[in-house]
């Protein structure tokens, strides 16, 4: 299923997408939260792909939210997570490049979250310097701690597109990355989730971003270092994971900051962000 | 006013301690849950002052959960906020200290909160290195964005203890620190809440930590690089602070890791962590 967080009426509705068209489904207690369908797990995502539909909108006329517009804990980010970025980034600062033994994994909070074609403010006077970055979206479905890596795919809901925005002058003043990568707005996410059975290898998507429409990342997730298996498979090491925990997967090379010279996102331009099979994302600065 | 959140008729209830008493007062709509309460602001922190009791408990006998046993985000942590903190980091790393000139922000996951009497799982296999870290935590009553530091404080509602318990081994190895501050129970807090009315000066309590009763750290809150006013200025900056919001404000020097020898938590070894004037968690490790 392709499912979208969109608002009818002046209320969310959780919405299935066929073709150019999205499905509202008769409301049952979860019709109105993508976090409470997600609950109420695998009987109900599979009474919702037989429900009947309430209203139909045209897709391109629906207003989306974020899939999961408030996730009830922060975002979990991968650093570093794709060898290119590992180098580019090493590269701008001096440093040599040494990839992480073990995944990085820094937090955005959820007040980040950005609908998919939201506006993204510029934060004037609190950061000079906002970059993109392209990221697979992983959708936990089925909570558990210990979680082998053999079975961890076993426990994804499904995949989104995740815009990592990142302020890179409070990323690297502040050390670790959390105020850097948490203003308002810098977490757009979308246009909806794809459920994982029609995703069998999440390690075989493209994934692109431009700004202005100039192509400024383009590789595949089977680039990751750690990839999503190996991801859920560490974090659930103690850590209990639970159905509707957002995973941002880390972005390939490409980004604003490394390159020569740097570029910054400013008032007006356009970042979109697309993975292969799940969408696009198109965001404003403003 | 002193506020738990307590279990009575195994159900959670906000409570208000006087002297060695709980009282429970009459049922409003947010008189089982402290983020309600928090949330209904000062109309109805007022109104709880002066309510009436439903029933009253001893203290002693009273079964405490965390305060705010789930926030809805992550715990948003300081590191490296008390100078000899800092040098006795460095030291043990044989690195030269230097004192962070912004206030260096990680977080830890919502599922690592622990009751301020709760057991703490040892974590066999997945850490070897289970260290303390007595805290003052915020709780943010009244939102915003862009606080000004001479009004910050106006934005608190209350103070608790915090025992930011850390996985060292996993905290280094994953270089951003989520990983290693966010295990399961790792997040002992309360055993209350004081309101922020009867702590005009956050700057000057006194904060200490023991190990089966053998003191460990002993310090004072001004001794922090960042006070509360300016941590949540600079947090305000450019993210919107939201009532709930709990900030654990950094730990003084103490901690296991940096002793000679290394000392970390074992199995059976009970952790306490007091601050002055709100109250003392007492963990065992399990």
């Amino acid at each position: 299923m392709r499912l979208v967080t969109c608002l009818h009426e002046g209320r969310a509705r959780v919405g299935v997408v066929r073709e150019d068209r999205i499905r509202l489904p008769v409301i049952e207690d979860w019709s109105r939260a993508m976090i409470r369908l997600i609950d109420a797990g695998p009987a109900a995502w599979a009474r919702l792909a037989r429900a009947g539909a309430d209203v139909e909108l045209p897709l391109a006329e629906a207003e989306l939210l974020a899939p999961l517009p408030r996730p009830r804990k922060n975002i979990m980010c991968l650093g570093w997570n794709y060898a290119e970025h590992a180098q580019e980034s090493a590269a701008s600062q001096g440093r040599e490049a040494k990839l992480p033994e073990h995944p990085m994994v820094f937090t955005k909070n959820v007040t980040s979250v950005n609908a998919p074609y939201g506006e993204i403010p510029c934060h004037d006077g609190v950061t000079g310097e906002l970059d993109w970055e392209v990221e697979l979206g992983v959708i936990i479905g089925k909570g558990g701690r210990g979680i082998p890596r053999e079975r961890a795919l076993d426990h994804v809901f499904g995949y989104t597109v995740i815009n990592d925005i990142s302020a890179r002058d409070l990323q690297f003043r502040h050390k670790q990355y959390f105020i850097g990568k948490s203003l308002d707005g810098a977490c757009p996410m979308g246009p909806l989730i794809v459920t994982a059975d029609e995703i069998p290898d999440p390690q075989a998507l493209w994934l692109r971003s431009w700004v202005n429409g100039s192509l400024k990342q383009d590789s595949s997730t089977r680039h990751m270092i750690f990839p999503v298996a190996e991801i859920i498979h560490v974090l659930s090491r103690g850590m209990t994971l639970e159905p509707g925990d957002v995973i941002a997967t880390g972005t390939p090379s490409g980004v604003g900051f490394a390159r020569t010279p740097p570029e910054f996102l400013k008032r007006g331009d356009v970042v979109e962000c697309e993975v292969e099979g799940i969408g696009r994302l198109r965001n404003r600065i403003v």
